[in-house]
């Protein structure tokens, strides 16, 4: 069997398929949109592509990389609630029309490519303006962010207090607002995440309508967790959640005829397997423990807290030893864990690490991000240390 | 003349030249070895390589750059204090000798590539041990980084504390020990970090002698600061404190036949500038700036703590925004400034940005990183704008 230097990323194709399929079990009616900006590998968005899946991007090149790939534009949405003038227009040349938006200032850059209040949904998608499809502006709201590990409010979403000025724009500017969505924050650990926005929906709901707005769109975002060693809620339970609150919408009248969802690390996190190599140990103060990844290749995340759940091929005494990448770096520092006595050469595979690592590694030093392996299906996650050199 | 896309980060030709001459004067006696881990662009080492420059690396990927573009191996050391045993090797065999290391487990590895004690400097480069080149050991010490914005001990570094268990086992396994090195931390803002590692480092020569060990080398890494708006020390006044150190040391007997320093920021950073736009401004509690380069995009230092000076395009009345990068990422926030009232197509452009950028940048969201444009002479900051569209 082919034997591949380290770090590697191994990632189980069967897990991604599964992990989409969970999801789609749990929300049956909802488009699941992939956040390629979690492992946007093309072998990921071929899997996804084939089970149905549709994407969610940030930027133009994200839309153009998934178009390349043979993904449809409608497919596509662009969630990124500030982006460049010329990218939401290059977004609409490409077709892809959900684009998000939080303030007055986004809302001012969509008015050219705006619908009127009022146009039927059906309509929407055979007119244009001036060659361009219309846009469908989806506000995103602030939500509480807890339970998560990385709260996104402040940088994104516009708050209760902000509502009424934006509705009272789009109402004076005959803008028609296609949707709502929100973000409950990546790695959200905590149900009361995903029923607190939901009560928090409906409330701009009502408001939206007060201004003569109806939106049809509703977008739960990401926030799905994965394994890191913590209870977490499962893809069911955060569904039982949501669809209660669509039923509760119902009676009152409101059926959302486009449902989305943006899972990410649900569905790259856990099917990745990374495996590295100790390549020095010093016995200080505390023991470093210098692994062949780092924050700059791949372990980005280390450093606003994550810690993953991992194995070693080092068997017997354990020892604290303070994790750090190869760099020469002060930053590239990982975090302190309970490791079997480590020496060169021993291997440390972390788990959950499919989501946010590759994407963001850089070249520094000379220290090159992990190379994706995709396997079939991982049985034995210990088994890849006999795959690695 | 030709404009560019934001962002861009431009590089000032002569400024790198001067940055080098004005070290090289202010530490006459001295090896300028370039970290080219602050901004590794082949130009960069090109311009330097007709100075008469070194170079400074942290792994095999840095050197193999070097050699590529016509770099000798003695030009070349190699200041990672730990490394993969292979990686020790594969550096020998390209002939770079200077390896440092902190640590005993370290020294192990080096023991099979190692002179005797006692070895001549110039038989040393003449013979060879199996057909390699013998390894000259620099011990990395642990130096106070208090002026330092990245204090690099802890995870570098050997304290006094553990010198002696060092020199004992190079004495038992009759090692030559070929120089001492320290690193003041990057950006270091005070002369007192050099002044107080000087004093350490002889310390730290007088203990080796005691066991029978002669360092003929003193490397004292980089840490020379740039204008990041705070009063900083020269070159010169750094070099002063250097200088007198040495005097002091040839009083008693020590005169180092190889002194070399490790510049990064110092060369690379004043000489970079970059260039960015306003891509969106969302007011909500506090006003937040979305530029089109953020941490993912060259600025990761910002998120620990850097803060640039910067000019604006935008004139007239001021305000405080919090500066983000365009990803959806929540870290991708660089810091709050008093900037020209922000509106989407303002240019902001970062100063003292050459060194730390370009090479954390990732793909990330698809965003890339500046693109690099090298300008012979940058005398007007301010006419970078007039070269982006």
């Amino acid at each position: 069997m082919a034997t591949h230097e380290t770090p590697v990323l191994f990632m189980d194709r069967s897990r991604i398929r599964e992990n989409y399929l969970e999801l789609k079990k749990a929300l049956p009616p909802f488009r699941i949109a992939y956040a390629i900006k979690s492992n946007s590998h093309p072998e990921i968005i071929e899997i996804l592509k084939k089970e149905g899946s549709h994407f969610e991007t940030a930027s133009v090149a994200e839309i153009e990389k998934l178009l390349a790939l043979g993904v449809k534009a409608e497919e596509i949405v662009l969630s990124n609630p500030v982006k460049a003038p010329q990218a939401i227009r290059r977004a609409l040349e490409h077709g892809v029309t959900i684009q998000s938006f939080d303030s007055v200032e986004e809302l001012e850059k969509f008015k050219e490519f705006s619908a009127p209040i009022g146009a039927e949904e059906g309509g929407l998608f055979a007119e244009k303006k001036d060659g361009l499809p219309y846009i469908r502006p989806q506000l995103r709201i602030v939500v509480p962010n807890e339970g998560s590990m990385w709260p996104l409010s402040g940088k994104f979403g516009a708050d209760e207090e902000l509502w009424p000025a934006i509705f009272q724009y789009m109402k004076d500017n005959n803008m028609r607002l296609d949707g709502i969505t929100f973000h409950p924050g990546s790695q959200c650990e905590t149900i009361a995440g995903w029923d607190s926005a939901l009560y928090l929906t409906w409330r701009c709901i009502e408001i939206a309508r007060e201004y003569g707005l109806n939106p049809t769109t509703i977008n739960i975002g990401g926030g799905l967790p994965v394994n890191l060693g913590r209870k977490i809620p499962t893809a069911a339970q955060v569904g039982k959640v949501v669809i209660r609150h669509l039923k509760e919408w119902e009676k009152k009248g409101f059926k959302p005829s486009n449902l989305i969802v943006e899972p990410g690390r649900f569905i790259s996190g856990s099917a990745g397997y990374l495996v590295s190599r100790v390549v020095g140990v010093a016995r200080r103060e505390k023991t470093w423990a210098f692994l062949d990844c780092g924050v700059f290749t791949g372990m980005m995340e280390t450093i606003d807290g994550i810690t993953y759940p991992m194995l070693f091929t080092g068997t017997g005494e354990k020892e604290t030893a303070m994790l750090c990448g190869p760099s020469c770096d002060s930053v590239d520092k990982m975090y302190e864990a309970q490791i079997s006595k480590p020496k060169p050469g021993d291997g440390i595979l972390f788990l959950s690490a499919g989501a946010y690592t590759s994407v963001y590694a850089s070249e520094f030093n000379g220290f090159l991000g992990p190379k994706m392996v995709f396997l079939d299906q991982i049985a034995d996650a210990r088994e890849l240390f006999n795959l690695v050199t």
